[in-house]
């Protein structure tokens, strides 16, 4: 069975709390608890979630050698990150980047990641169905 | 039963002879053939390709009316076309931006869509598998 | 009597459908029939729209030998098409730029005009009426 | 009946001596008078002219109060006077800008309006007949 | 009381050794003792330093819920710091940005701030009456 | 006892009348009334304001060597007047640049300031506050 | 014996009428004719000519695999369309760039080329004469 | 004999109070009468100041029709105004532009001039005798 | 008979040597001696190189009073030097810019040529044949 | 005997697993422990890594005032930190900036340092080596 | 007396044959001769011309040591020549940058100097009478 | 025995000169007799210095045939000249940047370096021990 790490950079511990009307009004413990029960038989779901930039790189390097695929939404060091761009292109697991809203819809600076050349594809403005969308990619054989 | 158009712009009849190691050499027509009987039971797909930004204007116009959700690869539209994304603003189906190859790990024009910002959402990087993602995603009601 | 072309480009076909708290909720065949009927005794006014930027150009090399003048409605091409600029520098009659909304208060992309250099002038931002105040400077002798 | 103010920025008043190839040779105190009769049924015309900047702004401030719409031809200023946009802004009566020449087909320091966001809508390149078009637009009732 | 915490940033912890000439020779903690007192019967001030990025996102997240105001001197992470300001919009409380030096006077890019659209007001070049300022400022009821 | 002015420039005149939603509703008569009583003890506070960038200059130049201290609103001119700029520097006493609103939550165009980096230093977004919070600058010697 | 394609995009179909000065007063029908004699010997040419950016795409996908290359003036879409390069990247036969004027001696935005990384070469400023030496170098083996 | 303005833009009249390392201790009036003086068998010097942009092109107006030539040092004004440059070509007078300091070793900002192409000439660099030498200038003929 | 200077600049004097896979493997000696064969009934080739941009500008000067035609491949001067664009504006015979590779299919900074302007026409991409190609352009009459 | 700390940053420990091709296959602790040896008579050198710009910052605080120099390979964080730039200022030790690879031949984004002019000098391209020349130039007395 | 080099720089040796609209008719030794003479009694001028960027500093570093002055028309290499530029700032003698036309009316990319911030101070315009002048400011005792 | 080139370029013969206050005191020549005599157990060192961009492109080719490496100080050509960027990039021997000064904290336009992306490495900002370095380096075998 293959074990992805879905993986939450900064400000998205508060989902629920923060700015309801972009990031929508549910914690995303509960959230990955139901996707987590959903592909209980296709896949072992892992989650973590730091605020901090090399936090998460620290995350990268470990699940990158030892899990089948990242789920990652940086938030905002999507746009600032060159050391996470790094990380994702130091591992051999494949990364996938996802957004809640459609980045792209929002302030200019929002529309650069630094991360997605080095991910294997994006995923972004479909809300907490992007994450679902993301396993499955990560779960579907393509070249 | 949900009416879906996936609508294909400039170059995409090509599919399978152009740059196969860019985006593979399998023809778009096979695929929808086995994306088609894939979704029978959920949706009634419909799949359109033009050359001409005109002719897609056309189809947007017509299907963003009568169906509920357009899965739109537009090529190399996306970086230059902005009458396309007030089409897509002018409609009320959904439209979902998909594109087989990751556009953010070519060319520095590649990297901006003029689209994106009128679209529900962005699906990139996965092959064919794209559209299948973006066919899940425009039948998951979320909000 | 002197003819004079009114030509709409893309998206200008949903006019009354689409967005209409920026373009009103009136279509402009209505709007066109009354002024028709208003200057039936000063000009012959034609009307033609395409989505089509190929098909654009075609009616002005036409309208431009045949017509005295062309009103011209670009949409979003007028802010990325230089070959409707040198359409319009390649004919004699003289063209003007019209917009219903004041394209210089919206997105910052629409502040750009290719057109505006080609042409003998330009009227924005007050709704159907510019197409009005463009025919009368057209009928009007000014060096 | 309607009152409107005519108001010319830097450099009007030498109209008719200035570079007569690019603004005619024409006083702009002849063609007002002859505006002023032309309208005399239908508005109330009044004319000012001054070359400084916080001038301009002190007639806005009066006149968007007292009037029913101002036809404002900034010259140089509307490519450098935020402060004449914020004084735009401030007041309710509607203000068009005008050009006598074709500003988008001289320099590309031209092409740049700070007023054309703030003001109602934007008339140029007619000759001195942008200004008539302009008090016939603030004539019009249009939504 | 209201409860305002005072919260710096990056190599804030060496002022009085750090480049006096820029920032003084006296370092926080003395002035913090002098201003807490000052204001004792007014606020409740508490102080926090961290030249962690997520650290200071973290503490933001804390007392952005359980403060009635943030003074923050974000240091270098003002210019570069995207999840800062986001974590500052995903809090209730508001947040006074503060800086030593005149920033504006500076390198160039010492003059944007990222944080600066995402709190209630920024005070700069005071030395450290800046902080007192923004506290000040937080204690005066305005709309 | 010190002397301080209070300068405003262009708009500011119309306070109380113009955007109340963005400037408050009060006009600054009223309010400068209330703060010189306040501080009648500590300081002598003078107003001016003018619409016109050169009559700033001129009493920048005169109170700039009459006064203990400026608390300046340039308004408009904040972004575009290096002049003003020049008159700051030219004079031996502070300058404050104050702002009502948070001027780097508004538009692009207004987050750069030709003063900031001739002032001491900067207040912006207390509402009327900022003038007060200025004011008590001036009045706290700091190195 | 070769077959090449000459292929001319929007508005060449008014060469001899369109600002002679720039282009000549030739119409290119007339220069095709004597082209395709004096090369009877040693290739087989066929013209072709459209208005409409997605019928140039469908041309250069049908001849792009049945013959041995093409010149293409591609007008002013050279300088805004990405999807013809994408069209000219996707087929084997080599692509020649021509134009007629000294594209570097115009307007700035004539000065990019998004299909010249895309063509095996350009030539460029020789009027008609462009055309043959385009054939020419078709005719040539080089590596 | 020649009459000659010469002209001063915002601040000079702080001459040799203002920044005495750039411009020197010296006021503009002693200077003045020196040179005129020193030229008085060879021209008709006046001399004339305002930090009023608006009042300079009212002067410029007058003189440029009344004098021989004029010798501008706009001061800040160089670099802002597009309206004191149309000044100058709407009149006949050659007018020639003079820096007291070089301006192009000073900041990045006073390296542009929107007046310099409507001049006849530039002199900078040289203090005071900066005026002299462009005086010189305008006493030599030369094609 | 036309005297034609075909004339290289820095590095190409290592033709044959150089990055093969980029300028091939053969020496411009050779190739150039070949063409002078070539074209001896129709033609007097010079070659001429110099690594040295002044000795380029001399040869121009001579060369450009002397002959009927200059072919000229710049190497990176193309791109940094204005100078030689100078020397070419100022020689009354037609210069043809040519290259080896397609430059604009390289590094960016390789796309931009200041000699293009003030050169006769441009041809690039065919390996050594478009020296062959520039002289062909020059003996063919064309307005 | 001088003290030198050698800080490496973000991704760092993935040396001799990170693409090998750019940073080779060797473990930098393997590296440093003949460093460490083959310095053992004039230098004591130290190692220390993280991921965390903050923690990196607390370690220039600690060792800027305790050692003679630091060698600072900050990975990625060189081209986005102002905050380790800031603290490489703030304290005495001389710092040397060094990278494995060339960066100036990598992607564009990594040709901008922002620790660069904070620094004594550079040192890129020589492998691991680049670290030993480091250690050698802290060690030379040079002014 | 004084010793000043009059040092001309690239395609200035066809003055009189080059683009005489621009330049003038007028060979600059025939210039020079008279200028020599005028000053016979004031100054020991020398003149010294070459295309060779290098050959120009040689020069400078010879007569900057050797001389009281230098006025340098450096043509096109005063926008793109740093290495001049430091070759003035290396020489104790001062370097006035003299033009013959108004280089700021020409194109964009001649209103850029590397020179200007290096020398004392610029003369531009007045055709050959721009040497003159600068000669006339070297021999001017000014602070 | 290895050979080595250590090449100087423009304005470095005046080094003990030149701004000593940046470059120091002592003349290269000196400091290279030392160097020589260092390494006479380890390498060949030659030295040569021009001001001449094509000579200092002549030598490359001559050293970068004949010897083992070069170190080459290319002093302001280093930020303005792409053909001694190829010059670099057509020969075998690997060539080492050098500077004496810590480039990265001059100007801003010192910070770009065409030469960079083509040398093995670069090594800035140690006096005349650069050099030293730069040798040592090129004496290393390393991978």
């Amino acid at each position: 069975m293959r074990k992805i790490l879905i993986l939450n950079g900064p400000n998205l511990n508060l989902l629920g709390k923060r700015e309801p009307s972009v990031y929508g009004d549910r914690s995303f413990e509960d959230f990955f608890h139901e996707l987590k029960e959903a592909y209980r038989d296709r896949a072992e779901l892992e989650y973590f979630q730091s605020n901090v930039e090399g936090v998460l790189i620290d995350k990268i390097h470990e699940a990158g050698f030892a899990s089948d695929g990242i789920v990652f939404n940086a938030g905002a060091y999507t746009h600032t990150s060159i050391a996470l761009a790094d990380a994702i292109r130091a591992v051999p697991a494949p990364v996938v980047e996802v957004h809640i809203s459609n980045v792209h819809a929002r302030e200019e600076y929002r529309r650069h990641s630094f991360l997605a050349p080095a991910c294997k594809g994006c995923i972004a403005g479909f809300g907490l169905d992007s994450y679902r969308l993301a396993v499955e990619a990560l779960l579907t054989p393509n070249p």
